[in-house]
């Protein structure tokens, strides 16, 4: 799956603008920044991923023979652009975000520093990728947060919407914090653990429910995790559970991992009667696991009334991100060279609507942390050549507010620049970590935020500021035109 | 891309449970339908899409060494199942309602008819691509219809949930009645029309909006579309179109495909403003077109309030099916074939939510129509071995109010089978249409439902009624468990 070629999953006017640009004969080495302006599901922080995979596509970036035929047979393409397409490839740096960092509105995500022609073709598969990679991971991270501690298992696959939602959510999602899933190939890809039991067609497909149920815990007796709500939980579903750990024990079966699973009904309810008919009949340590339309809201509403649900299979809600299913990650350029000055005239995009105005320049961002606490203060966006030091006060102010202004005081803070090199001059010098270490960084990712950033109802706002030399250039510039 | 193997793209459960069967030697026959239980979006119908995926996933199943190798470092499948796997492959019969088809709640729109350890593994992909699919091309439908005969165009692919959704997506909206897609890979996939202009990153790369339009003009003259938004749509940007169109015509360049494109701001006061600036100018054919999270209800809203908008680009919110991201299908087993009685035995999945109840059975769906007008009456389902004579009158009821009868007198109907033989014994015997073929086909299907059922709000409800036979089978077998 590694070396599937989507250079054609672009958007045809990325094509028909490059024609363009090689028609002018303007190739210039541009600055093009990928930025989102809302946390998606009322978040008060997003995470970040999905750069493995746009590393693999810039990698395997080439059009082939097939690619220029099908282009020439659209009849909008010159020969002597097709002849350039031939040789393409990527040859400009890209700095990004590592995956699993908690992100925020209108920082870069990703900045391309590329002539045109390269960072105009690959806007579209980019923001395709990160985009739904950081929405998957960002509502798995609440789904976790939600659980408090109970393990989250992916069971999303059959309503991901296409394949890859399925594949590369279901890594989104352990990156979000998901203990498992149930997608064998990406647990295969991505050397995750893959997490199952048995449906209702297991139970179905004997003459009845215990039979079933022997049958299962025969196979599997260390990870006996048997499905009740085929007929009637409480009636038969739990009984009939009981009864078989009961023989398992008087075989001497040691019984390790077991339990039931809970589909329908009322989970509150039912947890909780089937909690009481297991403890009675001695198998407390029996794992009640459930799975029924779950997301954050749900699970942290089972919490609250009492639920003895312990593991917790979440499906739709979480590869589709059901309340919020995109994620708006926007590519904008920022600057473009002057051969002439040697150095980036900052570009900027104006708007009525003032929160689509960009940040103009060849950017980094600094993130700012108390050193008392390791929480997040804010991300500071400055210039590329602007320098600060941890060992001098800070002054930051809100962009828009501009009154609004803190004071850092020397030593009391640090700095972490954030964007980090992953291609130079078109080579790749970035390792992507395993996607379980990827899932380790960001739950430490996810302890530099306030517990009032991670709640899910008016979450507290991590502030993005702009340095006084971004922010004077940018009202320049929005004076200007 | 058609090569692609994702035998191991299934729950890890499917492989569980195929263990089992294998261990307990049950290899029966068994009859799998895939029906989901409401229409997406508040629909009134859903339309049937991602057979041919499908049946490219089904023909390149196959256990790789390297799959093999994975399954075993699980540490959960035996030797003898591992051997099993190695030579897999699907020997079972598959029915589907054709894709673009009309299809409404709770009747099979997949049904398998195959040994159960095959029948299982296949369950997750399938309903993966059925209900990703079905859902975008049900959505598209929507927008279509709001559009007035106006053209959609497909523009999702940067806010897609990754790449498959794009492609896929892309895929399923031209089905549902868009006239093309940004997608290239796509385009060049499923050979349908691809389209596009140029982006704010055009304009913004040359000195001013007025160089940027013409340099455009002069390369794409006969489909110059301008994006009229970067700076000032009515105090820059229309006037600078308009100059470009003029010196266009003033050179004798013909004006064939021209206009502008609205991105951003208030669409109705815009196009309107924007009408009357190009009618003035003697520009009267010049399309107007706009692009800016649109979705069906803001599309019949903008054309409500008078916008002269007759091109539309939309995105988001058709490529993820925004207000209802998922398609419920559901695999559920219908019959075990017993061996002694040579007859397939009905089978039930019980539920304390009467609308999750399964309808038991190897069925037929007989789909209803009035000769008169040709629109769908209803469909009725029904035990395989049934018959139905058009020439005799024909008494349909509600299954749930089975008071609710309508008697449909002889020669006033006709009736057509939906189902459709698709793999006979492992042998693919069904040949997918273009996806051209696929639109046309679906606009036909799409005219035989009255209005009533295609309008947004309280759509009026197609019946699905189940033959008495099978109504009374359905009863026997729940008053039984």
């Amino acid at each position: 799956m590694k070396t599937r070629n989507l250079t054609l999953m672009t958007d045809l006017y990325e094509l028909t603008m490059m024609q363009g640009y090689f028609k002018e004969n303007n190739n210039e080495t541009v600055v093009f920044d990928i930025f989102y302006r809302n946390n998606p599901c009322g978040s008060g922080y997003a995470i970040a991923a999905g750069l493995e995979q746009i590393i693999d596509y810039i990698q395997n970036l080439q059009f082939t023979y097939h690619d220029i035929s099908y282009l020439r047979s659209l009849g909008i393409f010159d020969t002597d652009f097709l002849e350039y397409l031939r040789g393409f490839h990527f040859s400009g740096n890209l700095y990004a975000i590592p995956e699993g960092t908690v992100v925020f509105p209108n920082e870069p995500l990703i900045k391309i520093v590329a002539p045109i022609m390269e960072a105009q073709l690959i806007e579209t598969a980019m923001l395709n990728i990160i985009n739904h990679q950081s929405l998957i991971a960002t509502k798995a991270s609440r789904v976790v947060w939600a659980a408090e501690g109970d393990g989250i298992m992916e069971f999303g696959l059959r309503r991901a919407q296409g394949p890859d939602a399925g594949i590369y959510g279901a890594r989104a999602a352990m990156i979000g914090g998901c203990i498992g899933t149930s997608n064998v190939l990406a647990g295969q890809m991505f050397d995750v653990p893959v997490k199952g039991t048995h449906a209702h067609s297991w139970i179905m497909s004997f003459p009845d429910e215990l039979t079933a149920f022997r049958a299962y815990a025969k196979l599997y007796p260390t990870a006996c995790i048997l499905l009740v709500d085929t007929y009637d939980t409480l009636r038969t579903g739990v009984p009939h559970a009981i009864q078989v750990f009961q023989e398992m024990r008087d075989a001497g079966i040691p019984l390790t991992f077991y339990g039931i699973r809970l589909d329908s009904g009322d989970l509150a309810y039912l947890s909780k009667q089937a909690r009481r008919m297991l403890d009675e009949a001695g198998f407390s340590d029996a794992v009640i696991s459930a799975s029924c339309d779950l997301d954050e809201y749900l699970i942290a509403s089972l919490k609250d009334q009492g639920a003895t649900i312990t593991s917790w299979g979440v499906g739709t809600n979480m590869i589709t991100s059901k309340d919020c299913p995109s994620f708006g990650g926007v590519y904008k350029l920022a600057a473009i060279w002057d051969d002439e000055k040697k150095e980036f005239i900052p570009k900027i995009k104006k708007s009525e609507n003032s929160e689509k105005i960009t940040n103009p320049g060849n950017k980094v961002i600094h993130r700012i942390y108390l050193k008392e606490t390791g929480k997040i203060v804010g991300d500071l966006i400055a210039l590329e050549d602007e320098t600060f030091s941890e060992s001098e006060d800070l002054m930051i102010f809100d962009p828009t507010y501009t009154w609004k202004k803190t004071l850092l005081a020397a030593d009391t803070y640090t700095l972490r620049e954030i964007l980090v090199p992953v291609f130079q001059d078109g080579i790749c010098v970035y390792q992507s970590p395993s996607v379980t270490e990827i899932q380790e960084y960001c739950r430490k990712e996810l302890n530099t935020l306030w517990d009032e950033t991670r709640r899910f109802i008016n979450p507290h706002k991590v502030y993005v500021d702009l340095s006084a030399k971004l922010h004077t250039i940018k009202n320049e510039l929005l004076g200007s035109i």
